[in-house]
């Protein structure tokens, strides 16, 4: 279910980065919490533009201090037989401004970021990149990154191919990426 | 060569949509005449954030009453020996409007749009999607199309299959897609 406010309090970032959404896509705005019941310190909330065999297309949005966990897309047999490399990602700032974390050099102590206090152990790649609005950075597949919002939030439009957040592996043995559909 | 003034007017359209640009996206808005020599008419600009293998997402501003001519994109055999069965786009307008015209029912004397003056020939799908802000539409692979901006222009984000340009097929002769290089 969603939860209004928080609902309204991201279109209404979004509106103020100039992203217009549909009645329809407002009531469908996934409010991602994995399963850690703490919203407001590990979640985001997204808009699924598309997303089919071939590319996908979402708008994320974090509120201030807001993280996304540590995780990774695996490669993934398709049906066919060929196997997709894992799901590759783009992602654009629109507004505010995302600390983004991927494996490479970089340490826990120099960066801007604050790893979600309990949750240390598994925050585990801290090569930074910062974004502000018209910065883009790609993700290749398969690897490890987390991300979080600065002071002002983030609206983020993230470009990729085919999303399977149900395969996503996070590094927090707590998270379920897809929660258990209600009734 | 850029137009500057164009450029700009393109840069100024993205800014009020809340589109941001680097400055090297800015020295690299294409603008897109398709040999046809007259920009105004039958034209758009873009900015490409991204193409690779598996997905492509770019900007596009069409001017008032500009518009992008009729083509489709073919399948194409790629060097491993698939088939992809040619670029496929979902298009999510911004700002302004865009008419947008494909395979369907439908006929030339019942659209919004003005097909361009002298190129009537080389117009020949009539199936009107209208889209302002937050409104969105996905092309099949191989399925002609064409659009046109309406009074205000259009800022209209393409999220795709990768893009290869230089493969499109135009149903007006004249044109040529990828011009020849500039030394
Ligand atoms: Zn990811
Ligand atoms: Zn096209």
């Amino acid at each position: 279910m969603q939860d209004e406010k928080v609902c309204a309090d991201a279109v209404s970032m979004m509106a103020d980065a100039g992203i217009r959404l549909t009645d329809r896509e407002r009531g469908e705005i996934e409010l991602a919490g994995f399963g850690l019941d703490n919203f407001e310190r590990e979640g985001l909330a997204l808009v699924v533009y598309v997303n089919g065999d071939r590319y996908c297309a979402k708008e994320l949005v974090l509120f201030a201090g807001q993280t996304c966990p540590e995780h990774r897309h695996p490669p993934v047999e398709l049906e066919d037989g060929r196997t997709d490399p894992g799901k590759q990602e783009t992602f654009r700032c629109r507004a505010g401004s995302v600390y983004l974390y991927v494996e490479g050099a970089g340490d826990a102590g120099g960066i801007k970021a604050k790893v979600p206090s309990g949750s240390e152990a598994y925050y585990t790649v801290f090569h930074e990149v910062v974004l502000t609005p018209g910065d883009q950075y790609t993700i290749p597949p398969n690897t490890l990154h987390w991300f979080q919002a600065g002071p002002e939030g983030a609206v983020v439009s993230e470009f990729s191919s085919t999303s399977r957040d149900e395969l996503d592996v996070f590094t927090d043995p707590r998270i379920q990426r897809v929660e258990a559909q209600e009734g």
